[in-house]
């Protein structure tokens, strides 16, 4: 919708169709944990527009239930199957963007499809897990998975009251970090009341139970957070081609292999800047940012992607973690020879009572000394400084001169020196 | 203090004498406010290093109670008067630092050296102004001056429930903002409670009051906040040049005119990144920095300052100011064509009750669209925004290249777009 709104802008007199599988446009899927866990007081507060605003006001013509089923590229036209009345239609176009999103991975696993296992995805799946929430329905929780998804709808049940178990099959949580910095992620999820299971599989579900390699855990509900893999059976049926993790191919102007036919979001590749490789990051500014450039292109201007660098803020509790760019394993793996450095230190000057811990690993080239990534996790006000780094890394600074940069400073802010200029200056004697 | 500490790690058996008029070396004069109205417990927890400390650790020779009272290059001496012990003494030296610092300006006016008029610099102007605050030997404060200093000490009087004027002469106060946004915060001074005159000219001192061109104004304490000036009395008197405000010139290794001698922090000037000019920014950032430089090549090394682009945040009651770069004003005066856009938006998503507000105007050049500064009002989680421009500033990115980056973002963190992104964006179209 983010890109039909661009085209609208740009060619007043255009007909623009938007074909949507579900009941919804434009929600914020990245809100649901914040309703799960009573933040949000309604479901409505996450639909950011209705199908009814943009079909009045940018005169789009909005069509919700209805799944395209075929992109026919010859014949230029997509079947659509109207859900509500049963009717399977076909819809020309002179151009095309395929904005299908991702799916949540579902092992095929015994038990998968029981009604107990969720993913987090849809506003479908939030009325559900608030249903299990708020009304008696589950009292034990299991999550499966240690990423961000899994972390942020853990702690929504865990303020709902219920008992939660957070099931990882690898040694570590959030591994978009580095171990080091994941064992302090794992010790805040077992602070917030969370029984983590590192090194256990899954094997299987039951009504009442998930079934591990480490035995069996009680789950009166399972939420499935190990991932987003992109939905490109369509595209891929039509003969267009995939990239990296099987999403949809693009160019810098988010132009797919078939002529006229754009991809924008979670169902394409990103170009990452730091490591030069294509990746698939399924994340709602990445898609955001995608959607305007391909509706810039869709709408006859120009415009390219800029690329992404990974970077990513998340909350457990009173928990701030931020990255972006590379750690220094995926460093190594993009052929880098890293070094890198952890500092301590506090939010504010250190002598505030609103002073709270801070750390910060700072990733470098060694020898150009060029910053490759940075990983925070801290307290209130720790996570977005990422920011910093993320500006610093989209410009290709070193941690020399990273070191030296005029930031605000107040002691309610800041330690004098801010402690990503610390963690800049202490890599720097490493390069 | 920051500069001989580098020396002492590049030269270990360099004999480093640090002389120093006042009682104290290395104490956060920022965090003076924070001790008058209450949120730092003690004044010693302003003190970041004792001067037995540097003796011990950084086996350096600090006499406090030493005030120099003559530079002499020809022989390479100073003069000396111990205090303590009444001794006038002369040092040689082969190289030579001046950290004078700034003194907050007094205008001559009747009645300025009154007991009841005080500056907020030094540690005894903070032991002086916590007496008045805590021992009810002050109802009504009279604060000169509507800067950041003028501010943060009006919210400590207001804090300690004293009855709080601010008087400033112009019509705007925090003038290094444009006028709207400088108005935003004359809002938030009169919410917090603060009795604010603007266009008030003050005449003179009483003991119980100020006397300015709108009248009387009853005070039984004056604290002055009208800015700072470079204190270089010494090397005016020795023959070292002067330049911008009359603060020490130096170049970029820190190096004044005379051979052998160095100048860091608020007595010395700086080099603006954005408008390319010779500035005077007393901020303990800056000095810090310079220190750093001029204790490296001190020291043997080889190092250059960087210069500044005027960033600081600042935080009055519950709104967060933050500013780098140039204003429009500033933008014009120094020669660019700026365009400028403000935007209003929230500090997380909307949808969270976290949601603050917060206003961002952003400066660029027309033509080029490069970013020439921003200006950021609003709640918690607002002015430590600024660094991202920043950021970009040191990097002389352009408006458009801005919105693009990959910035840290979920729901308790910020909007889908960050604020900063969108006003980026948004100048982008005036360009």
């Amino acid at each position: 919708m983010a890109a039909v709104s661009r085209v609208r802008a740009l060619k007043p007199h255009a007909e623009i169709i938007a074909l949507e599988k579900g009941p919804w446009t434009s929600y914020s899927a990245c809100g649901i944990p914040y309703l799960v866990g009573g933040e949000v007081a309604k479901l409505d507060d996450l639909v950011a527009r209705t199908p009814q605003q943009f079909r009045d006001k940018d005169r789009i013509d909005v069509r919700t239930r209805h799944e395209v089923t075929e992109i026919d590229l010859d014949r230029r036209e997509v079947t659509v199957h109207g859900k509500e009345f049963g009717r399977t239609l076909k819809i020309g176009f002179d151009q095309l963007l395929i904005g299908t999103g991702g799916i949540p991975v579902r092992p095929p696993l015994p038990g998968i499809d029981l009604p107990s296992v969720h993913g987090v995805q849809t506003l479908a799946d939030a009325e559900h897990l608030l249903r299990h929430a708020t009304e008696g329905r589950a009292a034990r929780v299991a999550v499966v998975g240690g990423g961000y998804i899994g972390i942020e709808i853990a702690e929504a049940f865990v303020r709902r009251g219920l008992r939660v178990s957070m099931i990882e099959g690898s040694d570590q949580v959030m591994r978009t970090l580095d171990a080091d910095m994941g064992e302090r992620v794992a010790t805040a999820i077992r602070k917030a009341g969370i029984d983590l299971r590192l090194n256990t599989q899954v094997t299987g579900f039951e009504a009442d139970g998930v079934v591990t390699s480490a035995g069996r855990i009680p789950a009166d509900l399972v939420v499935l957070g190990i991932g987003v893999a992109p939905n490109t059976a369509l595209a891929e049926a039509a003969g267009i081609s995939l990239g990296v993790k099987k999403s949809i191919a693009v160019d810098r102007r988010q132009r797919t292999s078939a002529d006229g036919v754009y991809a924008a979001g979670d169902c394409c590749e990103s170009y990452h800047r730091v490591s030069g490789q294509r990746v698939h990051i399924a994340l709602g500014t990445v898609a955001n940012k995608q959607a305007r450039v391909a509706g810039t292109n869709l709408g006859g201007g120009y415009a390219t992607f800029g690329g992404v660098l990974g970077t990513a803020v998340s909350k457990l509790c009173s928990t701030e973690v931020g990255r972006t760019g590379l750690t220094v394993r995926e460093a190594i793996d993009a052929g880098f020879e890293p070094v890198s450095q952890t500092i301590t230190g506090t939010t504010t000057a250190s002598y505030l009572p609103s002073a709270r811990p801070i750390v910060v690993k700072m990733v470098a080239e060694k020898g150009s000394g060029r910053v490759l990534g940075a990983q925070i996790i801290g307290e209130e006000g720790a996570a977005k400084r990422i920011d910093i780094v993320a500006t610093a890394l989209w410009n290709e600074m070193d941690v020399e001169s990273m070191s030296e940069l005029d930031l605000g400073y107040a002691p309610p802010f800041s330690p004098l020196w801010d402690p990503v200029l610390i963690a800049a200056r202490e890599t720097a004697k490493l390069v």
